[in-house]
């Protein structure tokens, strides 16, 4: 590649010399933002250079960043056109905007109390590529939106066949069986919270509440590429105080012996609020799904944060589960494995092209967001993101943006 | 590429000459057959050259099949190393022969008299290369096969949104809700007995019974790149007799006013018994599967025989539906679109890789072919098929059978 | 008994004669009718009689209807005080008659253009005191009012093991199993749908259909005291017509393998239609009600029509089972065994006292007669026919009619 | 009454002389036990008479128990032939002591360790006649046997319209269910687990822990006409510590806010845990029942318990709900207002002639006592017991212990 070097220098050159602001913009344009932990020393360098840069720096500000260096400026990432694909979002976003459905969740007076008009989306695409809208600053709980994160930690550390001893893996069909347990007097799957719940149990077992939970934001916060990762005690503290229906299936599976041998069904549960506390920011967020989307390799770190094999695990019931109720249209409909959560998020991993977050407080009468549902739609309905849509010969006019144009 | 074409020439020839010999060889090991329509003109020029053949005579052959000629003998077809692929489904096939677990279906008597021992297997990529083995020229019986086609049937005629006016697109849960209708009083999904009733309702209402049944075996024979497609009557007379579930739904769908008004229940009942008791062959099969993993295009043929948008939706519902209640856990290990029969066969679609079929009468008691799973399970344990496993980073050492090697 | 004669007859007696006048009287306000088999020749010797009555002439009489005849002047039938006891009924009547709520069924035209006002009630005791108010002589069909009919008839002929062991006695719980079957692929029991089929179908097994029906007739006329039964063939033809929930009941069971061996499903469907359509007054089946009510002995003709094990079993499950989904509840609080039909009957077994029936033809959204069910509900408010009212103690001021004043 | 008493006096004297043992043999035959506060001044006058008895010493003894003397040595309490009646209970229960089947509960150690081969059985009558045999002085815990005083308490203090706006009144329909609530999102009835949890929940709302459970057993011991009720703490421990399911009940309960405003979730558990672990012994037990049968007069005290009304309420729940899954059978076979507990008893109240308590620890798979419920059949194939035998009419050679032979 650094056989084409020379001929990138030459593309942004003008009488032998290349315009930083023009380098800056064309990696801000790839969607290579400054905070990437990639591009930390060739910042550095960028920002210590001088405002022309000859053939010789060029190449050195590319040693800075082996490799991406050269794929940003040639439109090489993953979603080549990072331009125009976060323009079609940005229409998406604002026409989305526009919604004024739903209402907030009232179970705890934590989440009633959120700015109803609240509104954020971020992507990060499996080579890092950053792009957000609205309030991607603002952090919000992760609820079940944690689900996914507890169910793949629970697979690192106990493997798939212990993990599916205690949960199912299976769409739970109808709502009036959520208090119950399947057939085999195991929940039904991990995305629902008494498999949540489950799969907890199964994390550290034994350790210390504190060194479990440490680890638990260890893992977050690697999986986020290092950013912060937050925890709302408010949150928490109502979680535990409201959680009769939790209560109640935790109490239920210790009946049914469906727990592991040592669980205390109390550390249990608040371990589960503990998980649903997390606070985050969609920007945060998308850099999770990502490294869902990318086989559990966070993009912008390279770390491998959770093993292929179990991402796989994950998707297939994020695709089948992972929507509530609504689950089963989504995968129809939009067809994009999903995590939704009752703080209005909802976290998409698009296999091999990155992470998506949407986050609007208001919720649908199956406890998903008004408008999160609705930009997942108009989303598929543009781009070629659905399971399905890898096919070729679709001869469809959607756009797919893996593709160079 | 055909600039390319004197080097294909040179790396076949020895002192200036081709061996037609290791032509036949080559396109023989790449799975283009010579029943292909694609290749006629080309085996007929092919069986009435000279043993040797000279350059300008092998630009002439190419000529035969533009394109194929080449990608065949470059291995540059969907599954470049054909003959290393298919000696690993042979592989697979031997292994499972060894299996003698399950039962014949017991409620009729042309499924109970079927040679258990019965076992065949075919493939069809999305090029059209295809490979057999065990008993591929035997026909059975498609019966619930038959319920994906039927489903594009009434997408191509109807549309989607008028379908599902009619017929859910979420898997049923519990095996005792078969015989109810889901929340909107429709049946669950096409994959299930009550929706591909409805959907057979929804294909040329209003015309003749004989014209009705004509046109859906056209379309299965067109799907089938022109290969034959049989119909067994006695099995049909046995359905229509002992149909005592499919009229319970049927008459139970009456009654809820499901039906389109002018449906008229025996006719619509008939209608499927017959869809049910169409007859085919691994092989034909194979390639109708290999027509939904391309995207509704027959691949010996090119005609677009289901719109991608259609069969996008189908691969959908049997990714969810396709094995009855086995449908979650086959979704979760296997993870490929799938639609089981009780007749043994198993139809998988890999979406942009080909059509798999596999037939075994003997069956486990959810209804599947027990060599059948378990063929499908060997699959993907040994090749990247799983819907998830397209993920980039998988370092697992199964095989992608799209890369060149 | 005799012994008491004189004493009776110096009660009516006025200077050593009793006015024809004051016998008739007498006789009707005991509530035995003209029409009575007991007191025919009773009723012609008195319509031949002049109207003065010597104490001779009395003990003639008397012979006329041994026992009946001053049991009914004596005040020592079933409820003394008759007259007070239908005061108070027309008294609930006429209350109830002012509610103007309920539809008509709809599923068949015949139910549907029947005149929406109709009311009526009648009783018989399990002495034969008779009393009616309204359209009392108005033919409405019985619908499942023929339920615990058919389940006597079958027991009769076939034994309680042998039924049960095609149907099951107990309340089916939820609505949405109504198509379903109980744990042992039983219908739940002899009062809904599929148990009444299945039921029929234990009847005169293997006989020619008209010959079936005309036993059944034959047993409802002996039941009724010998009035006048009917057939509504309309009502037959429409139920036949628009029976699918009951065409879906039968292949299901036939599915199940639940039926006995031999039966013909479309024979036991004509059947059980057949057995909804017949016909009859409030006054016929107040005297059936009163059958049952009675032991099985009818009150008018004492003949054991069903033998008293039978008839307890069948009280047992109209208590738990006879009102639809409103059984438990009705069972709670009014407390009385019942079996409601579409056509807006009721009939109320009130054992050792007699029968009551109710019929007008609105009903409520759980199918019973919005008036019928107001009535039964007010009948308890004002006299101890709840079973459990039967407690010694009771210190409420409702009237017990059973006991002299 | 007292006009007979010479004539009383002659049929037991000999030579004007009645001896004090033809007395007390008397009163032992007709069942007043001498412990029964009605004739506690009969026997001490009668333990301080002489040996022979004059007719006016005849008359102050009449005069210690008036009426009651009378009654019992003419035959005229509620069942004449007591010592006919308990000789075939005696053979009853010989027969059924033979059984050697069933299962000791094991979710908690204080039931396993009973010994299983404990047998018991106490009658009392509406008339305070008395009899056991077996184990009838051992403690056992009333478990389940609680929920019908749980009930008529709650209907005492609530009323029947408060009650009911918190418990349903309808038996369950299926096991599957118990878990949840009925459409109206209440517990189906009082005599399930979760109906007993919300009757407990208003019985004494905002009094003192210790209050309320002295309440309760103030209450059973007055019903039981003062005997000795007790308290089996180790039990309520256990019960307290391995109660998953009745937390996930109420957490259930409480997340649907079906509770009282004010209630406290743990305090109506433990309230519940403590109503469960009520000792008794058959003895008491069967005078509860009979205060049940009676109306809610309590037989030997004359104290008017529970009020004739709410005890209707609570037989006609007893027979729809009160054996578990068996209820439905135990109605249609038995026939008999029973309630079932797991530590073995079963308490049938049987209207207008008294109760019985038969105690036995082995169970069965619904979880009742295996020679409780053979004792219950064999008790109604030989007397008319069952709630619809009271009809007239009956011809079988069932024994009517009520009426004097």
């Amino acid at each position: 590649m650094s056989d084409s070097l020379p001929t990138l220098f030459k593309s942004f050159s003008k009488e032998g010399i290349v315009r930083r602001e023009a380098l800056l913009e064309g990696l801000k344009e790839s969607g290579i933002l400054e905070d990437d932990p990639r591009v930390k020393a060739l910042f550095k360098a960028l920002n210590g250079s001088s405002s022309e840069i000859s053939e010789a720096q060029f190449q050195i500000l590319s040693d800075q960043a082996p490799g991406l260096f050269e794929q940003a400026l040639t439109d090489n990432l993953a979603i080549p056109d990072f331009r125009a694909f976060t323009a079609e979002l940005t229409d998406i976003f604002d026409e989305v905007n526009t919604i004024r459905m739903g209402k907030l969740p009232t179970y705890i007076p934590q989440l009633e109390r959120v700015d109803p008009e609240k509104f954020a989306m971020s992507v990060c695409t499996v080579d890092g590529q950053r792009f957000s809208v609205g309030d991607c600053d603002d952090y919000f709980c992760v609820q079940s939106c944690s689900k996914p994160v507890t169910y793949c930690l629970a697979l690192e550390e106990q493997g798939e066949d212990v993990v599916h001893s205690y949960v199912g893996r299976e769409p739970s069909g109808k709502t009036f069986n959520e208090l119950t347990l399947n057939a085999k007097g195991l929940p039904h799957n991990p995305m629902i919270n008494a498999g949540a719940i489950m799969c907890g149990a199964l994390i550290k077992k034994g350790g210390a509440a504190s060194d479990r939970f440490d680890y638990v934001m260890e893992k977050w916060k690697t999986a986020a590429g290092g950013q912060k990762i937050g925890f709302n005690n408010a949150v928490y503290l109502s979680e535990r105080q409201t959680a009769d229906r939790n209560f109640a299936l935790g109490y239920f599976m210790r009946e049914k012996k469906a727990f592991p041998p040592d669980a205390e069904l109390l550390d249990v549960l608040e371990f589960y609020f503990q998980c649903c506390s997390i606070e985050t920011t969609t920007k945060s967020m998308a850099i999770i799904a990502s490294t869902l989307a990318n086989g559990g390799v966070c993009p912008l770190t390279g770390v491998q944060v959770f093993s292929p094999g179990h991402v796989k695990n994950c998707l297939s019931l994020m695709l089948s589960c992972g929507m509530y109720d609504f689950s089963g249209e989504f995968a129809f409909t939009v067809g994009i494995p999903a995590k939704s959560g009752v703080s209005g998020a909802i976290m998409l991993a698009i296999p091999n092209v990155g992470g998506i977050t949407v986050w609007s407080p208001l919720l649908d009468e199956l406890g998903n967001s008004v408008r999160g549902v609705e930009f997942c739609k108009r989303l598929v309905s543009r781009f070629k993101f659905h399971t399905f849509d890898t096919m070729l010969g679709l001869g469809d006019d959607r756009i797919d943006p893996r593709r160079k144009r």
